[in-house]
């Protein structure tokens, strides 16, 4: 097997020299790139020299690391101290502030080589497409706005990349490249040196080929449930809520079909899934989400429209404009909406393995000037929610499909070992993940 | 009168070149530092460059610069482009992030020149003191975590200076220092380019020597509240709240006095003032607030915590090692049962054009080894509310108190139209600001 076909977790117990699998995933890319364009920022010397680096380092000083090697991709609004950061946006063109932000520094720590930058769509705050292509068919959108990280992991350019989601930025590109997507806990990660879109929303996350990859990531971080999770989770007598939400009418063919299996092959591996239908006042959580997103917004990028309102997407100038007259009071009434559905959400999926629910209205629509609908995650964002997307489903032109995991807020290690459990019987879906 | 005693306001208006100004006050630095070292990093060429170069813009050019030439101290946990960002931790020695906060951007684009980096305690997350003195008694805390912003201010060796408020870090330096801090309501100024330290409370905010420059500069970032204030405020005939909360008990002799006078001259001026007790539950603020404080802070410092566990101060090394032992679900409980209190003070403050309120325990302790007691600012900030301090009472030893006003969220610029009636009232207590 090509070196560049390995996950984080089958390299790293595959005695494979670091620089061996960089160059291997550096000719993956060259072969690939005209295609999938996933990278804002790629230096093949400076990968190279970083897994040089990392090779000379005994092997007693790497039983601490637990990402020695792992090459990393990096959403382009975290800073990193060595490569360019720069929003795709004109205003920051060339833009390389000399940080880490502090999920670099933390993965740097665990040994990760951090491989380039990977394209978002304009501060991660727009459905505007950018140049990247979905990796299993270049008419179609990766998603957005981490649209870098996940097709350069669905096109096995890398083994794991870092994501933000705001509404769906992870979870989306993630079910479009047919990979996983975690959006951990808001706030579980720090956000520090990272590009603001909403105070209130904002969440760290990551995107891998398999859930060992990302407990992995998970391990780097420290990321901990107060119940330490020491049995392995079987399917047969799980209790899993299907909850097709508000916005279940949006759903195409794909997905209505993809959660039609998920439940029959749940049922088949002696899986209970029982129907959640949320109370009416959930149904405000995609009102909410949105107007704390424009109002965020409006105080975020008062700052780019100030010193150049021409080169701001129309969106982000509408926002600072409050073209949809937001008030302050309005605002507030959907931060202190949302925080009082928090713990009753906690509450309603702390009764269940998981809720599954759909991750995107469809597969990857095509075309590329828009990164899809995210109907279906931005109201589990707006609740801090922890969910995965599992891959394992086709929709009707051939394109990957994932459903979401949900978990109660801060059982997100739970919520890694249910998925490590549920992937494989998703598998029975149809899709063929790293082929 | 000397260049250096003029406040911003007064300097926009007097004619005075960028240079001299610049120079007076750098002139005031050297006479005082030995005394007050306020800063963690001032270049006094880079000042002057910076002002040689706003003096040559056109005046027809500076019109719209609402800050043109206004130097402005930056706490040095933000970003400045062409400065050193240490946020006084060993770790980060001579660390020079390329990049400028948001802030900091948004006050350059409005003429500001950015006049040095002030001192703070270890990432504005500890009360260990730093080695600024207060400008009034170097033998006192000038209070913290702002400290160099409250203490240059105060001694007027820089009109405005920029701090932020996880607890007590603005309104506690203020009320040392004699001056005024304003906390705006959380999450309406940027905090793109800040260290974190609570996610939660964590909030952006100034210090000034008028009113009048808290105006200014709350024009700059674009601060506006729903209703457009545009007739001044009296106090004859207003109605104010004096709110002692339930831990008036740490209070001491000259915080009981300042308020009790403060009533007595409100009253005198044609105020009512009425006595408000807080339900029950907002004595949990307190506890929620400094769970909240910890808990977020784990997370924060988790990143610090591995790369140099032995450079970080032991209280935040405790957070990341969670003594507290507090769990997920306490956090949890914490962020919820603020959020939930949070439109409950918008209501009662909205009965009040302003809640009258202690800002310290008392005058600044003597020694520096501790910034001071936050009692009485935590809870506000977790409620995140605006609040401002206005000087003028004097302690046992003639060291300045202040006394909070505050208003419900995103009542900001209404609360500097109460507050800059309120100052000269004040005045009565017989602290003289900037002598």
């Amino acid at each position: 097997m090509a070196h560049y076909r390995l996950t984080a977790t089958e390299f790293l117990s595959s005695g494979v020299k670091v620089e061996d699998y960089v160059c291997s995933l550096l000719d993956r890319v060259a072969a690939r790139d005209a295609d999938v364009q996933a990278w804002a920022h790629l230096d093949r010397e400076c990968a190279i020299s970083q897994a040089r680096l990392l090779d000379t380092i005994p092997l007693r000083e790497r039983e601490h690391l637990k990402l020695f090697g792992v090459p990393v991709g990096v959403k382009d609004i975290m800073y990193t101290k060595d490569m360019p950061t720069q929003h795709n946006s004109p205003i920051y063109e060339n833009d390389a502030p000399a940080v880490d932000s502090a999920l670099v520094m933390l993965l740097r720590n665990a040994g990760a080589l951090i491989f380039g930058k990977t394209t978002t769509t304009e501060f991660a705050s727009v459905t505007t497409g950018t140049k990247t292509r979905n990796p299993h068919d270049s008419s179609r959108t990766p998603g957005g706005s981490s649209s870098g990280s996940g097709a350069a992991v669905g096109d096995l350019q890398v083994p794991v990349a870092l994501g933000t989601q705001t509404l769906g930025s992870i979870i989306r590109p993630a079910s479009f490249n047919g990979i996983f997507g975690f959006k951990p806990t808001w706030g579980a990660i720090s956000r520090e040196g990272v590009k603001i879109c909403s105070l209130n929303l904002d969440t760290m996350g990551f995107f891998a080929r398999s859930i060992a990859d990302l407990e992995l990531l998970a391990d780097a971080v420290q990321l901990e449930d107060d119940e330490k999770q020491t049995v392995r989770f079987k399917i047969e007598g799980a209790k899993f809520a299907v909850c097709k939400t508000h916005v279940w009418s949006q759903a195409g063919p794909g997905t209505t079909n993809a959660v039609e299996l998920a439940i029959k092959l749940l049922q088949e591996h002696g899986a209970s899934v029982e129907e959640l239908e949320l109370s009416e006042e959930f149904t405000n959580v995609t009102k909410y989400s949105l107007q704390a997103f424009e109002s965020d917004g409006k105080t975020t990028f008062t700052n780019e429209y100030i010193r150049a309102k021409d080169k701001l997407d129309p969106v982000l100038v509408k926002f600072v404009e409050n073209s949809s007259k937001i008030s302050h009071r309005d605002h507030l009434a959907a931060l202190d909406g949302l925080a009082q559905l928090r713990p009753k959400i906690d509450i309603i999926a702390g009764r269940y393995d998981a809720i599954l629910t759909p991750s995107t209205v469809d597969e990857a629509p095509t075309g590329l000037s828009n990164t899809g609908n995210s109907a279906f995650c931005g109201m589990w964002t707006a609740l801090h929610v922890p969910v995965v997307n599992i891959p394992g489903f086709v929709g009707e032109h051939g394109m990957p499909i994932g459903l979401s995991l949900v978990a109660p807020r801060y059982h997100d290690r739970r919520l890694l070992r249910v998925a490590a459990a549920v992937a494989p019987v998703f598998e029975g879906g149809g899709w063929k993940l790293g082929l």
